[in-house]
């Protein structure tokens, strides 16, 4: 069984034709973005992931995380891979040059960020989870608050973890119950959180933790919620690491998946009370949240994206390798990769991971777009579309995780079930996304309720005015090739927007209604959404051929996958419309006690 | 969370109106399969179940089985528990008085079944393998053979396997490579088998392996296969058990689910020999195995119907329990099962299962009419449906379990990626059965190349005059209720009719196209068969209550989820047959090196 290969030349490609790199670069702050820049970094990177990563992911599921007292110890090799990762600076590669960063686009950590997941999910958590405290820091931090922690957070040396969750508020934050009390300037945290990524691990000196919190006399609900910085070891003024604070991993979860990365439930407070300081101000902690909560659920559905090439790449190999059966129009037993069932699995898998891999790259380079472009309504415009488009992102590529490891895992047959061939570790690391960072059903009524009804649907006008784009390119430019893709796309658009007046038409109706709506019209946006970025890619590798680019295979294979999109993937949209103006009556019809 | 409740109401149900039990009860042999007796029965099998069999469930999952020396230990209690099956006369249930079974119809041991894979599925698969060898020594066996095993096969002291997989002989069966050579009238097996469910155990006092092997003169590929009987204990004229067979286990594997399941690779003849007896005619071994192909593939859909249940049931309990957030029309924080989002979970779940359930229950029944009514005509109209129906059964069921448990785990949210839940566990124990006892591609190629173009679509036809039926009564009786389930029925239905025809006339253009078409041309048949099975569960409801039935809450539940199918599953078929007739050339467009 081959190892991974980074798909350096599907990213780059994807970075280039969709995240569209040249104008990313002309942004102020991002001129040394070059290609070949980029090109070099993703080549270290995949070299990094597939060498030092790649190796350590299934030792990670095999050993996974021990509690010994309050230390947590990652699997063997972990720690040190995690000292190789930041002496590489691989942490630091999208964050301020002031604090050590290296300043490059969203667009391209993000692909960078990919080889990280797809080669160790578990691993890829530990920064991915920084990255959320160092966003929220650089953003709404004190100058002292950055000073102490950004450098150290942004190098990697220490590692940054999100207190939300707790027993009785998942879903519902505001009903969060961890206490914080004023001492002085600082804070005393007291309370449990559960479910927290890296909330304690031998990788690094110390580890800062994001906490929600809720002081005496806040208001109730999610408007009286604070957030504080509670570092494990307290830091001193010049930098050097004081006594330890009153935090501690008291439980590791024992899980379905991402083994080797450690879920913790943490005690703030058991003796007097964990020492914090506030960020932002008091009894806004929830508005500040979601500032980083966009760039964490693109990395959540970045993992989709990342397991999904992971193991379509498993399950291209093993389809190359196993011998069974002939195969129409053959004569001796051969690969198994000629079936025709077969084959559908494979391309279903590409099709569907290179087409979230764009959306997500895509929506990367809008965020680059909407903090540095140097005109307001363009940031604006490109702000709005991250908006509407991060639940998609999220809930598709996590769907689409899954949905491939599992279409990988039965292309192995019996093997697929068989732990040693590790195929199934992929499908049950991968089954985590739709669960974290607000499930995919809260995504669905994000997108339904604050990105569409909330917003009237001027933001989804936008989209769907890019989807007709796409299809006037495809009857302008695409010929013969995408002749049924634009037919498709165009249909698909259709019931988008009939759908879309639908939902603006008649929410009022009935309170049910958007959420029982929300999860077929996110399938729906999705599929097409997919559909418009394959023909974008496909526009673009024909252009590529036009202008004579030598390389065929790579571009030609483009089209013959936009292809499949179109006849196998973008007429699953029928239907999906009319699940959602069906109305929530039959969704509502059993009472709960007839259940 | 409240324990696993049998679902005895909804079994009985799709018995007496789904199965027919009058009419089964009316076959000869049948006669005293009375509606009060299955009762009574599935009561009892409850019991069994819910106080022994799943208490047991979660321990097989964590301890799994253990291979010690040649021996391989079941977990904690499930020897015991299997002893307490067998005494309870429970592993004869559908077999012949003749040799001590108890002669129940099929449809009335499927529902039994389904309680036995609901509470816990590793130990529901040693009555399972069981059942085949029954089946293939009640038909094939010698006299002698059927002296010597039946009567301790039937009622369990002993239990079967089946013997067919090798490392390069899954799917192609007839590529298997074991050996039998001729010794008097016996023969010498030698060879490895691998993916052996319970190969070995400490349940049973022998083991009764049904072996797949090769005559040294035998022709090649599937026409020279022979079936043999290799006992791990020989047994002496008298029953008594002789010798040591040379037949043992030398690894377990280590799986993604069913871990309380022993999966053994066998080594067969490591010595000189392992000593076998022929069934039937040498190298006719494929054409034997067929014969209990329907059962044993009608089985594992179950096991998805009965996964599904369990999984549902967990999922309402925590979602009756899990407060989180209003949901729509309320002001007080509640359980979450108040979200419509969540409820189109829960019903889809519901949904689903029953009309699998009703799927699976249907087809047993044309089981037992295919082999007990005493009209020719009526036998082979029963073997023709049964025919045509059991890849659907097999794979509808076993998708929907695995989507079942799915959704499952996703209404758990982060509980649900917790191993302690349980309900993780039924998404793992559920993702063998898509790919055991033919995979589901096999089973979509079975469909469409050996059910549909082979028969030249005559079975199809009359599925599909069975749909029309149930079309036709929706506008007779189904009134103002369930007028959207015919409309949807009678588009569902035309789909297929139009994919059906459109396969027939073009199936002969490309050699790939009933490859490429076979999975989702699967979906589109399952899905309106689906629909098919709730018209026929709604209507009989209807019926009941007209007639004065007082259970009205679980008749409306029965017209509301009937509802729901046609709103929010059956537009799913809309597309499905576009995928079928773009033809096989998008997904073969990419060539083999192109990957």
């Amino acid at each position: 069984m081959p190892t991974f290969t980074p798909p350096v030349r599907d990213m780059a490609f994807a970075i280039d034709e969709i995240g569209a790199l040249d104008r990313i670069s002309a942004l102020p702050g991002y001129e040394e973005a070059t290609s070949d820049l980029v090109g070099a970094v993703l080549e270290e990177a995949g070299r990094f992931g597939a060498g030092v990563l790649a190796p350590l992911n299934p030792v990670g599921d095999r050993e996974g995380c021990v509690l010994e007292g309050e230390k947590v110890r990652l699997p063997t090799g972990f720690a040190d891979a995690y000292r190789r990762f930041v002496d590489g600076g691989w942490n630091a590669v999208p964050f301020d040059p002031e604090f050590g960063g290296q300043g490059l686009p969203w667009l391209v950590a993000t692909a960078v960020q990919e080889i990280w997941h797809a080669t160790n999910m578990s691993f890829g958590l530990i920064p991915m989870l920084t990255q959320g405290a160092v966003e929220l820091l650089s953003i709404h931090g004190t100058a002292d608050q950055k000073a102490l922690y950004l450098p150290q957070l942004v190098s990697g040396v220490w590692t940054g973890t999100m207190n939300l969750t707790e027993p009785g508020a998942g879903s519902d934050v505001g009903a969060l119950r961890t206490r914080a009390v004023r001492d002085g300037d600082r804070y005393r945290i007291t309370g449990q959180k559960i479910f927290i990524t890296a909330g304690e691990h031998d990788a690094a000196e110390n580890i800062i933790h994001l906490v929600l919190a809720r002081l005496p006399d806040a208001p109730a609900g999610a408007k009286g919620i604070s957030l504080f910085v509670v570092p494990k070891f307290l830091v001193n003024p010049d930098g050097s690491l004081g006594k330890r604070n009153d935090v501690s991993c008291i439980k590791l979860e024992h899980k379905l998946g991402i083994h080797g990365s450690p879920t913790c439930v943490m005690a703030f407070g058991e003796d007097d009370g964990a020492i914090g300081t506030l960020v932002g101000r008091e009894n806004q902690g929830l508005a500040l949240m979601f500032t980083m909560m966009n760039n964490a659920r693109l990395s959540v559905g970045l993992q989709g994206v990342a397991i999904g090439e992971r193991a379509a790449q498993k399950a291209v190999a093993y389809a190359r390798e196993r011998i069974q059966g002939t195969g129409p129009g053959r004569d001796a037993p051969g690969p198994i990769i000629h079936h025709p069932d077969i084959r559908r699995s494979l391309m279903t898998q590409r099709a569907l991971v290179e087409a979230s891999r764009a959306l997500t790259y895509f929506t990367a380079a809008r965020i680059d777009i909407a903090r540095h472009a140097p005109d307001k309504a363009e940031r604006a415009a490109a702000h709005a579309l991250v908006d509407l488009l991060i639940p998609v992102v999220k809930s598709w590529g996590t769907a689409n995780g899954v949905l491939v490891a599992d279409l990988a895992v039965q292309v192995f047959g019996g093997m697929g079930f068989v732990e040693e061939t590790g195929v199934a570790q992929h499908l049950r690391d991968a089954r985590i996304a739709p669960i974290y960072e607000g499930t995919n059903g809260i995504q669905a009524l994000d997108l339904i309720g604050r990105k569409l009804i909330r917003d009237k649907g001027e933001a989804m006008e936008v989209l769907l005015a890019e989807f007709r784009r796409a299809e006037a390119d495809l009857a302008e430019q695409g010929g013969e090739d995408l002749a049924r893709l634009r037919i498709e796309l165009a249909a698909a658009t259709g019931r988008c927007a009939d759908t879309v007046a639908w939902v603006l038409a008649h929410q009022g109706d009935d309170p049910c209604l958007a959420g029982a709506a929300a999860t077929p019209f996110l399938d729906l946006i999705a599929l097409t959404a997919g559909g418009w970025m394959t023909a974008r890619m496909a526009l673009a590798a024909q252009r590529r051929l036009a202008q004579g680019d030598t390389d065929t295979p790579f571009l030609t294979a483009k089209i013959a996958t936009a292809r499949f999109y179109a006849e196998q993937i973008l007429p699953r949209t029928a239907g999906l419309d009319v699940l959602v103006t069906a109305g929530a009556d039959s969704v509502m019809a059993l009472p709960v006690d007839g259940f």
